[in-house]
């Protein structure tokens, strides 16, 4: 198993209750592993009962795992900071006004969101000390379409440098005698962001491509099932690697001999949630990695070390890595 | 009732279902009903078994109700396309390949989606010919923040016809004697189409919040229920009436003198969801309209009259409109 596992799936399908299962099933194999949530309602301070914040805090009763929680709406928050604050460095003061509320528009667009995140999850990666980093969701859509375009992006960076650099070469000739020219190539605040912001694109397309592995969580439904091949489709477009589809969700049978209007009930959804797991055993090409019934309480605790028990996902770290 | 009733939720709690039930509730009372559908994968196609069009045709077998399919991909599509149009009309040959470019992009933006869309429900309203309409959905986030945003729209369009107005003055200035100026106020396109955008933006607000309905799909779990908070709050803030929460997917409860796993199963979470329902009762100015059990069979024919029934959604036109 590669350092980086993300299960990815739409809202509510059970993310965090898969990946805190996975990740508990690692750390007790002795893979010293970090799990990562990003669900603000349903979290990983929920499934252990212990409180966890920004920073990674190691869980209690449980060696080798430690668990982190970011706020998707505290990231956006802060990488509205960030961009202001660098952009105060970049542009004279005249300019703030008109920019910040261009940027404050920007950051209510959808695209925001998983922006934000996906930064931090970059910066996460980076900085990993783990042997395993298990995160709760995975990039989609839009987020994914940056990895898909390195060149293109890479293409766009190159050229707005050109462009930085020349307009810096003016001032450094505007700059007469002994006089400092009013900026400089050295240190330009603009050049710098535009770098950073080229390499961080590059370490992400390179870590999620080979040191990460992709899991879908999907429920056994004809909205789920369709919404799991479109990620399925995006994930591999963007050259990375899906290993497998968790199935959550699945309603449990009645006793054998048990009669009446909700047996009836029961069985029927069973049968057609059979079908549906057909659909997914047939028409991927990743197997189904688990299939978890719905519990009536939550899922945490002993529930939790059960459900990890029925992860059929290695743990063991590449021999290769 | 209003003229134009929306049925707003998240993908999956069942929009398609309950809107067209009302559509026939409406229908069956006499009422001149139009049903619109934006959902390809569930759409009233299923529902009524008959192959629906982007024209209203009508539904066999009902008096007075007519139904219509909207495909988002096609509308993003064709909102493309126009676009380009328009632009092809308003710039230079020379800028159309990057405009082109910068286009495209803008339409793989997840806004693009919603923006379509909401431009064909405005085009809907304007032609409308029924005495009802109901839509399956209901504007979200990113458009509803133009309705609330009138005046910064406005201001924003008015700046840019200013700044039209100067460039093509120039242009008539620079024109001698019996040449005709290369551009002329009368009859710009660019100024047509800012016009006409703000004329469409003034219209929309106008009738979203005095034409208009709205109705949230719920259900009961945690997640839709935050979910349903979160939208009517935005709708709300955006000055529109939210008038009920109808609930889908109840479990149905077994028969009560059933024993085993299944029927504890089904206890536990008919009980869980009852507390569900409390919340809703009790947290939400609005009142519950529908309590929908789930149904394995899909909901057609017969059981669409059902949930029909089940609808405390009142049809009758308003006696101001």
């Amino acid at each position: 198993m590669r350092e980086f596992v993300f299960f990815g799936g739409k809202g509510g399908v059970g993310k965090t209750t898969v990946s805190s299962a996975y990740a508990l099933k690692c750390a007790r194999a002795g893979v010293d592993t970090l799990v990562v949530s990003t669900d603000p309602a349903h979290s990983t301070s929920d499934v252990f009962d212990q409180q966890f914040s920004d920073d990674p805090s190691p869980v209690e009763g449980v060696d080798d795992l430690h668990a982190m929680e970011i706020d998707p709406e505290e990231e956006v928050e802060r990488h509205l900071m960030e961009t202001r604050r660098a952009m105060g460095d970049q542009v004279s003061p005249a300019m703030v006004n008109e920019i910040d509320r261009q940027i404050e528009m920007a950051h209510q667009t959808p695209g925001a969101y998983e922006s934000a995140l996906f930064d931090r999850f970059i910066g996460v990666m980076r900085e990993n000390d783990y042997e395993r980093v298990v995160f709760d969701t995975s990039p989609t859509g839009g987020t994914l379409r940056l990895l898909s375009l390195p060149d293109l992006l890479e293409g766009w960076i190159d050229r707005l440098m050109h462009k930085r650099k020349q307009s810096v070469k003016l001032f450094e000739r505007a700059a007469i005698g002994n006089n400092e020219p009013r900026r400089m190539m050295e240190g330009d605040p603009i050049i710098a962001r535009l770098q950073e912001r080229k390499e961080l694109f590059e370490f992400a397309g390179d870590a999620l491509r080979n040191r990460a592995t992709f899991y879908l969580v999907v429920n056994p439904d004809e909205l789920s099932i369709r919404e799991t091949s479109r990620a399925v489709e995006n994930l591999l477009d963007a050259g990375l690697s899906v290993e497998g589809l968790a199935v959550n969700k699945l309603t449990p049978e009645p006793d054998p001999d048990e009669q009446g209007r909700g047996a009836r009930f029961l069985r029927d959804r069973v049968e057609t949630e059979r079908e549906r797991l057909d659909t997914l055993r047939t028409e991927f090409d990743q197997p189904l990695v688990a299939e978890i019934e719905t519990r009536v309480a939550e899922v945490k605790g002993n529930l939790l070390a059960d459900v990890a028990d029925e992860l059929s996902i290695d743990v063991a770290a590449d021999p290769a890595a």
